[in-house]
């Protein structure tokens, strides 16, 4: 690539402002990305997506290989033609899929066998294979295939899937051609610092252009994932971006960026949206609960999204109560504009040199309780859907 | 009403085009209205159906008297701003959902006793509850309530119910007082030319602002149908609209037209949109078949719409398979655009002159197969809703 692909704008404590330099534009950091994983930010047209003022979006190797298909998307010109986004987009190897969504799944050094959850059929990914896919896709940046450990996994283990991981890092490395596309290693490591540091050191010395850290929010506590964040991402150069995968939770986001992350993207803000959960400054609210049914303002009435602006609290608890399709939009409208203004207000405190202010007062207001997770499970009528 | 409420502009062998006034603007007619039972035309906002050419829509009394309530959308301001709307509503009285939908239906004199098909709750709707309902709704057209016969049922039960209706017709012309609301009597007699001829001239003795034509499209063959309609329209006064209600197919609405109806609502172009079965001038075309998974253009190369101009079939088709909710709103985007379009050209060609040879040419090539039905019952993962 010509231009640099990222510039650090403003470090403030740890926090990073910078500019991420895309086939497909210049995208700000720190930077959230919606989940698309099948092309498409669930609910949302890619006209939506960009009017709540996204620049870019994550899609899933995993599920376009098996639908429709890469060469389905191949011929059609691509993704960002086939999904008519002209934003930058990110697409993840599909290994974490691989590990977490297929029925069957063995891994040998060649690569990984794996069925598809749809229906039931045999493949296999290799690290050359992932980049062909990427690069068929055209996605403005691609991730090496990685192993994904669990949990719990003892040190061995993690530490041989950490090996597998930087040996697939450097065939992936040597198999990418494609220009105007920026390929990003993955730390592993698990929660043993020692490992961490050691899987930072390999991929470094390969000189990616991002890197991203692996291996986390796969069920440990939060009071784990926090300092390894900040390990990690201490041991990496300062002038490439860092992406914390599967992380974007309001409260995350501004741990992680204070933890010196640039790059997230998660599926949760769409997620529970479609359960009836919304953000708000105070924390998560569940549209279905009984005070909100007669209630003539918007959910939040400071919010400038779409769906606060046109509609009282009450029409939306009526959509979600009378199961209604335009119900899970509007609430996507609204979690992603909130998520939105939450990165701008991030890298405006940040610019500010007031980064640490900003991230106490945020998480002193922000309330996370355990309705929450009873919030996440409802989703009744969605019940399945991936 | 100061203005009025209907005027007819021009007549073209049986074609009518003409104007509405309502209290949310002016309508051109013929005119087709989505239907929005609940408040909503599934899967779209009201910013999308205005979008697509739409000035009124349909909304139900039923649905909204069960659910939220009707204190409640009164007490935020009527159904209008409730649903966000500035555009012309007709509330149907609920009549027809009563007899439909509730589990038990016990019909008096005085009114029916019901059964909400939610929560099994017992209810009382008479003529002037359904009056006032309305009249606390705020609609621009409302409904009196009628008593629903079914096909088969023989002509002293048809009789009785249309006695009924007439008796209840009075009632609800003597309890309504609202104005900038105009109220329209149904007509019934079933499939008995006899009878239509005694409930046309009893109702428009009554000197209704509107008339509609009930009672078909509940189970008949079309040969039925389609000279009931003619003969019914032909009773009723020119200089007041006819609303053909529940019907809504392009080819139904052609044929309608051509006999002289007036106004449409019709569940059917949202409904099949939501299965995947999108409308093309040649008919309709099941988007999850296989020559579509691959397909470069649009489903519809000359549609205007935002899907057709954004989106290949191949896209489409994507997330049909994929069971992504984006494929709902774009199918029925598509949908309600292609009926805007042809109540447009139905117009101008009545404005012409030239609506027969317009009528012939569209009913000669828009296919109806019996693929169509297989099409409508399939709509997998939303089977139950309504």
């Amino acid at each position: 690539m010509s231009q640099k692909h990222f510039n650090l704008v403003k470090t403030c404590v740890g926090a990073r402002a910078g500019e991420l330099n895309t086939s497909h534009g210049k995208v700000l950091t720190p930077l959230f990305m919606p989940v698309g994983s099948q092309a498409t930010v669930k609910t949302l047209t890619p006209e939506d997506v960009k009017g709540l003022g996204f620049s870019m979006l994550l899609a899933n190797t995993y599920h376009l290989y098996l639908r429709p298909g890469i060469d389905v998307i191949k011929k059609l010109g691509g993704l960002h033609k086939f999904m008519a986004w002209d934003g930058a987009i990110l697409t993840d190897s599909g290994g974490y899929q691989v590990f977490s969504l297929s029925p069957l799944c063995k891994i040998t050094d060649e690569g990984v066998k794996f069925r598809s959850h749809i229906d039931g059929s045999e493949h296999f990914l290799t690290p050359e294979l992932a980049i062909k896919y990427q690069e068929a896709l055209g996605s403005d940046v691609i991730m090496v295939l990685d192993e994904c450990s669990a949990y719990g996994d003892d040190a061995g283990k993690i530490k041989k899937a950490m090996d597998r991981t930087h040996r697939w890092a450097e065939r992936c490395l040597k198999a990418h051609k494609k220009k105007g596309q920026a390929l990003y290693a993955i730390v592993q490591g698990g929660m043993f610092p020692d490992l961490r540091k050691a899987s930072a050191k390999y991929l470094t010395e390969l000189d990616f252009p991002g890197y991203a850290v692996g291996g986390l929010s796969v069920g440990e506590p939060k009071e784990v994932t926090l300092p390894i964040i900040e390990q990690t991402t201490a041991l990496l150069p300062s002038d490439k971006p860092r992406y914390l995968m599967g992380v974007g939770s309001p409260e995350d986001l501004v741990e992680g960026v204070a933890r010196g992350v640039d790059m997230f993207d998660c599926a949760l803000p769409t997620r529970v949206a479609r359960n009836g959960a919304l953000f708000t400054r105070q924390g998560r609210v569940n549209i279905r609960r009984a005070i909100y049914a007669k209630m003539d303002k918007p959910v939040d009435p400071s919010c400038d999204c779409y769906t606060c602006r046109t509609f009282s609290a009450a029409y939306l608890s009526h959509l979600f109560r009378a199961e209604e399709l335009l119900a899970l939009r509007l609430a996507t409208i609204h979690n992603l504009r909130f998520i939105n203004n939450l990165m701008r207000d991030i890298r405006n405190a940040i610019l500010d040199g007031k980064y640490d202010a900003f991230a106490r007062k945020f998480l002193s207001e922000y309330q996370t309780t355990n309705e929450q997770t009873r919030v996440e499970q409802k989703g009744k009528w969605l019940k399945g859907r991936k």
